[in-house]
């Protein structure tokens, strides 16, 4: 099975003074490939918040930064998910560089299932668990 | 009567490759004095958003870039409101590093009080106006 | 002639509490235009500021929120520059959702040359004022 | 020994549109707590990067989500420093907010420190390490 993967550039807005996206932002491209995964079966999160009422929390995430990315850089963000239990959904993610075989940042994300209004864990909409399963 | 200011300190998340402040992160600099003004003067933005309903959009801003800021800066940033209308407040702010007299930056900013679910405008709060009259 | 554009979609990372984006960042996505516009025509600034050792740095920015963006929406980013002196550009830059006629934000932009060492103002490269005259 | 805390206040640009601290926005909170930590013993960053011309790069980060922030939130961020060999630090962190006991956010942060020119790892100023040990 093909991995989904996502493009990024590299801008302005995601360097530090250190010259290299700044480690924080790096959540941001890995946020953008799981939201085009999403959209890539047909889910739109602003329809699910509506009905069934549902959004999706970030409960946990494990980052290696292993490379630095720079200005310009052409990035992919890939996004193996896997079903975990009935409310949460765990992503393994890679960020390289184009046309590389090493990744510059490995992910690891847990991703629940959270009652648009509460907040409070609900069972994840069917049609995206007969996708995971 | 003395000018309202509020304290920033550039950190590594504000800065970008060229090693100085980001350009779009001063508007997040001038944001929090704005909102450190509302503030001081006991409105709390999440009540006014339950009662009367309202928000608070930014409908134009003028920005002067003279000097950077650079990472560790102390920062000071001024905020001078004055009413425009009913509707509106003008805001000119300054953001100067600490015991220096030019700024670094200069801002006008317009600000709309706005309806919390139609976004149209809406007379400012009577409290508020009371205050800048 | 064809006015630059370059598209931009808004995730989690644009947006605030209001559910609209944050006003400081789309000057992200104008950066990003102005951006893609100099690589369009084979500049990079990387390599600009090893040789000849300029950067491009924003002198000063005016901007009109019209309507706001939300998330999930594609929009498009245009970037009109025009040569101001010998030191800078003027870019009039407009943000609209993907066919819309009606701009959400527009800004005017000014851009000036500067030495990277030292941040004085330098010339603009001539392959890039021959371009823009 | 007493732990050492750093506050923050959550203004609209920590936001995102579920109305939350964005899931990478926390991550400026924990650095800088680290920053902050760092200079409390005397440590400015800029003045090691010239001298002995070294940079802290963080290396790898794990956060536990356990319950979100909101605008206005007034927060903690502690910082718990253990020397990790002699090029790396591992930090515990905590997001708080303020006179609760229960931590929103629990972070483990390894950072190196490499050298301000090839990035390659260096062992640790001296006088950091000593009061490390």
């Amino acid at each position: 099975m093909k991995v989904f993967s996502w493009p990024a550039r590299v801008y302005w807005e995601d360097t530090d003074g250190g010259g290299i996206v700044y480690y924080a932002n790096y959540l941001r491209f890995l946020e953008r490939s799981r939201t085009e995964w999403l959209r890539s079966l047909g889910f739109s999160q602003q329809a699910l918040a509506r009905e069934p009422g549902v959004l999706f929390a970030v409960v946990s995430i494990a980052v290696e930064y292993r490379r630095p990315a720079r200005l310009d850089d052409e990035l992919e963000v890939t996004c193996e998910p896997s079903v975990d239990g009935m409310v949460a959904i765990r992503f393994g993610q890679s960020i390289l560089r184009a046309h590389e075989e090493k990744p510059l940042v490995t992910a690891q994300v847990r991703v629940a299932c959270v009652d648009a209004q509460t907040m409070r864990p609900r069972k994840l909409p069917d049609a995206l668990l007969n996708v995971l399963q």
